[in-house]
């Protein structure tokens, strides 16, 4: 589809002076500026829960006071994604758009933004950094106060969103949406990358990658010569691998009830690997044994409270840290209170610790860089139209990141 | 009770030379060394749970290689004690020696002990510091790999001890024992400290005041300007207020279900109070609005698991830090994940964080340079032989420390 539009020649009466005949005359009609059509484009709406989505003709309204609106060019599915679809408590409002780590284009920008200009290349960030509040401007977190989150996690798909079908209102998740060929979001929330990045694989910086890598860099703070397990190899498992080995880890323990995942894990800086099912003792007992009392470092990478548990377990007393990255709000976590007592510590990472525009850019320049791998989680390439394959892929764990093609470049 | 010998005077049949009738004469016996000598001495032995603890002459054998043999002096009452008496899930075993929260001198020193030598006044501490092991090398740690609670906080009092009563084995508790005019340490879990300090304040850096105030400086390494939360104000509580303020805390907000202890508070510097039970809603909204979104830091002090909840739901998300102080092992200890995921951190401390025989000392300084408070915890003195009382007041929140003469100085 295009928002392009023609100048149009016609008739018009025309009062050319005050107490005179208007004169019927051939006038111009300017189109109308692009941030101010209506765009049609193709979408995967989320009806409702544990339904495939569906590919649907949405219409996006204009960009509103600072807002950006941005074509999408590709996006990964990622496990949030099917969380809200079949695994959350579903408080969250449905029909919506999910997707949430993309890369695309900027087509037009609402009053107000001088940041951006159609036609930058830019990641859509899942939490905001408006660079005002207090938790962006304090170093030590990267919650910010302005964006979808800012005061629950708990609905992840807002009313806040451009988007209609049907005539009905369709939520944006996560405050992106990027299963949709065009989406509007506010620049707080927008990163602006370089130019030469591919999309087609700098979109997985929009969740997965960042968060994992993230999560071992910036949140646990991986020191060199430790000993690291990471719990779930999917893509966020994987990144945090990569992000242990970036920080000089000597040994990375790879733990994931399917055994396929290895391989990769390997890829990407495992050095040993523990399936929990080849064992019959607690998975904490078996990495005790493997270290001398345990790891220096853990990594919840599956959403799984009973594996929150173990994750905290497998860490060695004294100094052991613990981080969750897995996500669930289906149960509480718990312990034993002497788990912390004997000197671990439990952390959780949200992106990666990430300040979001200020770390995207950072990341997409370490892969142009071949500092990060990224090509490496892509196991399979489809289109929007797939979506629903591409979620069952994960679904069954037969995939690491399926990146769809949303719009043309 | 006195473990002096005299020289004894006697008749004995002497063989002066080989083939040659031995001759009657006088001789002289020379005392056995003062750590050879059983003593016998009173103490507070726990004969089971929930009952009163009964003053028993006991047998303190003499001291081992590396081990220490103290009189102690005086002991503070904790509420760790009462615990094991009345609240854990007595797991270990009866009969036990309790308290560990003395100070005295030492008596004798076993074989291989160079540190110290009789005279020395020291504290018992309830973790060793060998200096060796990697935890105790971890600038990190302070969780020896060497102390009674090496493998596992279950057990709190271990047949590991010098004492026997009506011919039983008596157990030691916390490898302390300080209700008992006399105790066998091994030397890596005791403190040699100024001889000018009096013995019955000082006893207090053995156990609660130093734990509430390393828990604040050291674990949850508070900052100048920040918001804490202490809850509970008992000497742990206290301690860790004072440690807030030491600081450089800005607001320090007391919160106890027993009024009666914010007076106390106020003089270690809490700036505000509050009674869960004045309020009908949650006591995390209750701080979250006095301070804008929850405190910086917040210490449980109480030993309940629901506090422990609350406690990191106090805190701000970003980098709001919670530290578990209080002891329980009744209950798991829960929270939703994303509270960790939304930037909190939640960690454990035991003893403060100090290195125990590096940290008493320098506390013991603090204390005589007026940097630190320890007369202010004290509301009651009382002997050893009125410990029950001194366990009652405590259980019903009458006192902040009891502190007991033990053997005269
Ligand atoms: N904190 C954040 O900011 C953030 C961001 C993105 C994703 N997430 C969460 O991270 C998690 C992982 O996402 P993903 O996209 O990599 O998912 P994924 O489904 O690709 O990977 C999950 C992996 O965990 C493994 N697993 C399942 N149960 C296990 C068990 N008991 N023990 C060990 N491994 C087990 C699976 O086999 C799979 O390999 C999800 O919970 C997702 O919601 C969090
Ligand atoms: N981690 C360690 O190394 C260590 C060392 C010593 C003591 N402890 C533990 O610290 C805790 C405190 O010890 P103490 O000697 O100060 O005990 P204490 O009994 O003197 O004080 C506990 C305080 O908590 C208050 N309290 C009870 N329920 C409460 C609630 N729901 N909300 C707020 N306040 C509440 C009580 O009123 C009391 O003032 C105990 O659990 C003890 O076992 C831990
Ligand atoms: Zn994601
Ligand atoms: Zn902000
Ligand atoms: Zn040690
Ligand atoms: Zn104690």
């Amino acid at each position: 589809m295009s928002t392009a539009g023609k100048v149009i020649k016609c008739k018009a009466a025309v009062a050319w002076e005050p107490n005179k005949p208007v004169v019927i005359e051939e006038i111009e009609v300017a189109p109308p500026q692009a941030n101010e059509v209506r765009i049609k484009c193709k979408a995967a709406v989320a009806w409702e829960p544990n339904k495939p989505v569906v590919i649907e003709e949405i219409e996006v309204a204009p960009p509103q006071a600072n807002e950006v609106r941005i074509k999408i060019v590709a996006t990964g599915v990622c496990h949030t994604d099917l969380y809200h679809l079949f695994e959350g408590m579903h408080k969250d409002g449905f029909p919506a758009v999910l997707g949430h780590e993309g890369a695309g284009i900027v087509e037009s920008v609402g009053p107000g933004v001088t940041e951006f200009q159609p036609g930058d290349t830019v990641i859509p960030l899942v939490i905001s950094q408006c660079r005002e509040c207090r938790f962006c401007k304090n170093p030590k977190a990267n919650q910010c106060d302005k964006g979808w989150a800012a005061d629950s996690h708990d609905v992840m798909a807002l009313a806040e969103s451009r988007f209609t079908c049907k005539g009905k209102k369709v939520l944006q998740f996560m405050g992106t949406s990027t299963f949709s060929e065009y989406t509007v979001m506010n620049q707080m929330a927008v990163a602006k990358i370089d130019p030469a990045a591919p999309l087609d694989k700098v979109c997985l910086l929009g969740c997965g990658v960042s968060t994992g890598y993230g999560a071992a860099v910036n949140t646990a703070k991986v020191e060199p010569g430790s000993t690291c397990a990471v719990f779930g190899l999917g893509a966020v498992g994987l990144a945090a691998v990569m992000g242990c080995k970036a920080a000089g880890a000597k040994r990375i323990i790879a733990v994931d009830i399917n055994p396929d995942k290895f391989e990769k894990a390997r890829v990407f800086g495992a050095t040993e690997f523990v399936n929990p099912k080849d064992h019959n003792k607690p998975i904490n007992e078996v990495l005790a044994e493997m270290t001398n009392g345990g790891v220096d470092y853990s990594l919840e990478c599956v959403g799984n409270v009973a594996v929150m548990r173990s994750a905290l377990e497998s860490c060695i007393k004294g100094w052991g840290v613990c981080v969750l990255v897995g996500w669930t709000d289906l149960h509480d976590f718990a312990a034993r209170p002497i788990q912390l007592i004997a000197g671990r510590t439990w952390k959780g990472s949200l992106f990666g610790g990430f300040k979001s525009k200020d770390g995207v850019p950072e990341m997409v320049k370490a892969y142009l860089n071949k500092k990060v791998k990224l090509d490496e989680f892509i196991t399979h390439k489809m289109t929007l139209g797939q979506v629903n394959d591409a979620i069952e892929l994960m679904k069954h764990g037969k995939c690491i990141r399926t990146v769809l093609s949303v719009s043309p470049q």
